[in-house]
């Protein structure tokens, strides 16, 4: 092995991923797109910084609510109470555990109905949990086209509203999938968000006991959100410019035919052509 | 919300964790197996202990070379110098980057013939990256009936050698799939290992600038490992007992049935009846 070979090192192959065309910024990328302050929330926590990107589109009600939680400071040193290595980090207050709380109850939407107006760019058909997935809008999507519905899949850096066993009873608690993708909660639950910047820091908060079902019962052990804000709320020059791919785009289009199709001389083996949603790298670039 | 409402409380149903039988110690219930002491290797890392389990019978070359290496103190001290969130964390002496080694090349073990005598509980048929898949000893497998060939998957937590474009090209460097599972690579890599304690840690392990393709050039900026020791190496008092999930035992077949019907009221949709191999929560216990 020479140092030649280095430039052609496996992962440098495989990551495949996706860097700006030679010469142009993020903004003129028309690869990236800019996202509205509106629909960011920079979350601080003690391992770091982390952005979320709102849909919306797809959660309306979660995303009314979740922002004037931010706004009024509500989640600012609440900490993540119950955090299962593997598959979620939960955070707020503890009302899903049944602490009293005025907040009000958040009704169901785990789906919606499908328009033709989506900029919809099509994945895997059928996928495992679903007759077809997709992206719209950067979000991973299962979609049933024979019901007419579209639902937003629990990839990891999802971030969703917790509940009890009503279906309407979502209020503040909110999880961030931290592991394998969870499909099987697909359509059950309010998912409201993405992480598109410090999923490393995600992954730093702190676990609790598999054998106590995550729960941290020591105050000084757990991970805590020092504060929240919106984007819109934060001065241009403090917040930055937030890009995510833009997956309508001819660039995403050619990065899902170069991950399906693999045929770099790496593979011994020629994969399946055949994509997971929630395995392409999406995140994010922040300029500031 | 009632009090009494959190103990029907969403993760505890959701989560499904194998807990013990009533009454039973871990050695005791036929649930869980100790994983034989040659087959354990303690990585002490900066940011914690992690137990990995060899398996010999899928990589019986790499693992004899791996053995080999850990008892000449040869990871000790070395880093993670290529890290890329929500895909791998690559550590060893950077031979796979190209520089100088005079540690033999490991011949490709990539998959293995099937064999009737396998312990093997299946799980999907058909899986979108594999005819089926199951589990063999605790190991995530892919299987193609047709070919009679049976691999390890890329599940989170599995432990491979990195290599360059060349088949027989493993040699050292070995990396830790820490993100949504990346199937593509199955029959690709001597994969020949699984994280069975401390994927906490391992998840704290440094990324590198997405960028760059993960590579940390700053040296004090690298997640270490400190130590590396074969568990037949250390004091039984010392090492523990270590436990994992014994994958062809009746209890093990319960939890893949209760995860596949999620017969739960809290499921408002009811998930299709498929199962991820990479989904099923593996952690290991460790008794000292």
């Amino acid at each position: 092995m020479t140092a030649a070979g280095s430039k052609a090192s496996w992962l440098l192959i495989l990551a495949l991923l996706l860097t700006l065309l030679p010469g142009l910024t993020l903004a003129e990328d028309p690869t990236w797109r800019q996202v509205d302050p509106d629909n960011l929330v920079f979350m601080e926590l003690t391992e770091g910084p982390v952005i979320i990107e709102l849909t919306p589109l797809f959660a309306p009600k979660t995303v009314k609510q979740f922002r004037r939680l931010v706004q009024d400071h509500f989640y600012d040193g609440l900490g993540f109470y119950r955090v299962i290595d593997g598959f979620v980090a939960q955070g707020g207050d503890g009302s899903d555990l049944g602490e009293l709380s005025d907040v009000p109850l958040i009704k169901a939407e785990f789906e919606r109905e499908w328009s033709a107006e989506f900029p919809y760019t099509p994945v895997q058909k059928p996928d495992l949990f679903a007759p077809e997935t997709g992206f719209i809008d950067g979000f991973a999507v299962g979609r049933a086209p024979a019901e007419d519905k579209v639902w937003l899949t629990h990839c990891p850096g999802i971030v969703a509203m917790a509940r009890n066993e009503d279906p309407d009873s979502s209020r503040t608690d909110f999880y961030i999938v931290i592991g394998q993708a969870p499909r099987y909660l697909d359509r059950n639950m309010n998912v409201f968000g993405r992480v598109i910047h410090g999923m490393e820091a995600v992954q730093r908060i702190r676990r609790g006991p598999a054998t106590d079902n995550g729960i941290i019962r020591d105050d000084l052990a757990t991970s805590r959100i020092r504060s929240m804000r919106l984007g819109s709320d934060i001065a241009d020059e403090e917040r930055g410019a937030s890009y995510v791919m833009d997956t309508s785009s001819p660039g995403f289009a050619d990065l899902l035919r170069d991950r399906r199709e693999r045929k770099q001389r790496f593979f011994h083996h020629q994969p399946p052509q055949a994509l997971d949603v929630c395995q392409v790298p999406m995140a994010g670039r922040v300029t500031r």
